[in-house]
């Protein structure tokens, strides 16, 4: 679930018309997803398979927590399903990506590329190594780090220097990237990987959001050197709260278990720990939750993507709104449905949702730009047109695979 | 549960005598527990309460994750049993107590006076705040921070400047205590409280063991600024992994819940976090877990006295062993029952361990002292006498409530 705003539902009162872009706006909502009789939420759980078997079965065997069957057969079903050699199943998807920062070998006063488009945590778990986010622009095809406008960035600010790429402006080394999958599409990983090569930068993916979506027939998460998923509960998959690690490096996944389970020494029958570590582990209990949802993942891929498809045809006809579609190459989870304004404009965008979540709808504007945040005001930046334009004009629209069934 | 060593268990060939002090030591064991048919566990969970019924309403209702009713009922619930004012559920006690040091006001860079035997989890949190841990020695009477110690201590390398309490040998700020509540057992807080008093310094208490345990009729992890529990598996109740932090400062306890659900404006609608946090809320899948084993604390503690009351009986005519009873002005949770041997001796020690976990009964040693282990080995400490022989001499006995049925 979100921490979404609170709704205040109104009837939609046909005898009082919207002006027309905003009644046009409900309607393609109305055609997609039927009348609300209530409130419907923007991504909501869906525990139709083993979830109570598995959870009653966990608790049975009293062991909820560090150990039991559950948290390797989470970890195996990871591995099979996305191709990844290693999972390592960890508390949530910031602690998950905090461990992979710094197993990519970023140090405290490195800096990390990351999107100015995304969920803070993508700059938090940097600045919980020590390090520094650096935001980047996005692409308009994939809403993610752009790599033609990275590339021609670093090659402007930066430069290659005994202790690896050093930003000229700020002095320090520039140590790591961070590719986000916005709302389940797929960053163009391709080209994002030949930059990395071209400037040496491990890639660290940030796949949060999407659990089955694919780049060129791959799974997201598995090209960089590690990569990470979340699983809280407004994922497509849920373990009430939850993340993995991914990588192919055995060394990196045994490093990253060894982090995230307090380093202790697994040869000695003694607590001797050998380096300062986290209890990031996932417990028993909700590994279990986790195995019943991803039994289901295939199914609820294909309904999300029906009701994906219903938006398109919805939208098609409404003027100055354009559905997003899964980037080319890519078959994408459409975790969160979005449309984006053909002129970005924060204001009719806000009076778009104030209109959609009065009728019933649960909408929400993206992320605050991460550089616009307190915290990050004074980090360095390239420039962010397209960051920007995004940010003023998309529209996330309500997405849980459910909504697949026909329209009332 | 333990991230326990494997137990090799063999049963015990009654024509074989055991060396005479090892023999008595078990012979305890089996007056106190009954024989073993398999091996019994140092701390078991115990589900015999509603745990189901509020698992299963908890995922019938689809709030699994951050947002529910179990999170806030939880929190409820320690406020009435503890006395604090304020208690914020959150992912584990490791993550409670890195926040409580922050609050507590601790800065990168300070020091902080923590226990030389405990947990890694009590120096990791301060190491996860950028600081210092320094280490200090332990009290025969409480096995926890020994009040006059550490006064002469500090009277002897600290001094008070205009930054605050200076480490003279190093520089350094020293900014906090965290006295640790070994196995449930209080530690002298009114003298500790005055020696924190005298040299300025905030208390910040882990009472990760000591849930249910009393000083002066006041429950730990009320007396310091701020106090954490710990809910992990092997804990008196569990949430499969959980801690909560302790406060009567309503301002500190709001700045804790926005530290662990990622400085989200509670007032705004879009997605502005106005300071660097984190994701460690408790989900509320685990918080139902939890408010069901708070339900049968009380029970639990009543049965976890009267193992404590057999161990006593049964090692008073063990020669050369002691049962740690609990402190004079507490009343203990007796978390984990221990013993310790009249002359320090771990060889001794891990020939009794090593004999009483072949027989069945899952003993283990203390923790490593944490100035031993690597990461932490250049720490600065004080002589550390009693905590050296506390390391050799402790032995840590099955503690789980369940064992007061009559042994068989």
């Amino acid at each position: 679930m979100l921490p979404a705003p609170r709704l205040i539902v109104k009837a939609l009162d046909r005898d009082v018309p919207l002006p027309s872009g905003k009644e046009a706006f409900v309607a393609a909502l109305h055609r997609t997803l039927g009348r609300c009789k209530r409130p419907i939420a923007l991504h909501e759980p869906e525990f139709a398979g083993n979830e109570w078997v598995y959870l009653k079965d966990c608790l049975d065997s009293t062991f909820v927590s560090s150990i039991g069957k559950y948290v390797d057969q989470f970890e195996a079903m990871l591995v099979a399903y996305t191709g990844a050699r290693h999972a390592v199943a960890v508390v949530n998807g910031t602690a998950a990506l905090q461990i992979a920062v710094r197993l990519a070998g970023v140090k405290p006063g490195d800096e990390v590329l990351v999107p100015a488009l995304s969920f803070v945590a993508t700059a938090n778990a940097v600045a919980h190594c020590g390090a520094f986010p650096h935001f980047i622009d996005s692409s308009d095809a994939t809403l993610g780090l752009d790599p033609r406008a990275l590339s021609d960035y670093l090659a402007r600010i930066a430069e290659v220097s005994s202790a690896g790429l050093r930003n000229v402006q700020t002095g320090r080394r520039i140590a790591a990237i961070i590719p986000m999958h916005t709302f389940g599409h797929p960053v163009e990983l391709d080209a994002l990987q030949d930059v990395a090569g071209r400037f040496d930068l491990p890639v660290v993916e940030d796949a949060a959001e999407s659990l089955g979506s694919f780049y060129q027939g791959r799974h997201t998460g598995t090209f960089g050197t590690l990569g990470v998923l979340s699983f809280n509960g407004n994922k497509i998959v849920t373990t009430g709260g939850g993340g993995a690690i991914l990588t192919d490096d055995a060394e990196l996944a045994r490093h990253a278990k060894h982090l995230t389970t307090t380093a202790k020494r697994p040869d000695r029958r003694d607590f001797f720990h050998d380096e300062i570590a986290w209890n990031y582990r996932m417990p028993n209990l909700n590994a279990a939750l986790g195995c019943a949802q991803l039994e289901r993942l295939t199914d609820m891929l294909g309904r999300k993507r029906l009701v994906a498809e219903r938006y398109r045809e919805s939208f098609a006809s409404v003027p100055g709104v354009a559905f997003i579609a899964e980037p080319s190459n890519s078959r994408s989870n459409y975790w969160l449905n979005a449309v984006r304004l053909a002129t970005p404009d924060s204001v009719a965008r806000d009076a778009l949702l104030s209109t959609a979540n009065d009728a019933g709808y649960q909408c929400r504007p993206p992320w605050t730009l991460l550089h616009k945040l307190p915290m990050y005001v004074d980090s360095p930046r390239s420039s962010l047109p397209v960051a920007e334009a995004l940010e003023a004009s998309l529209i996330n629209l309500p997405s849980t695979a459910a909504l697949a069934r026909q329209p009332a």
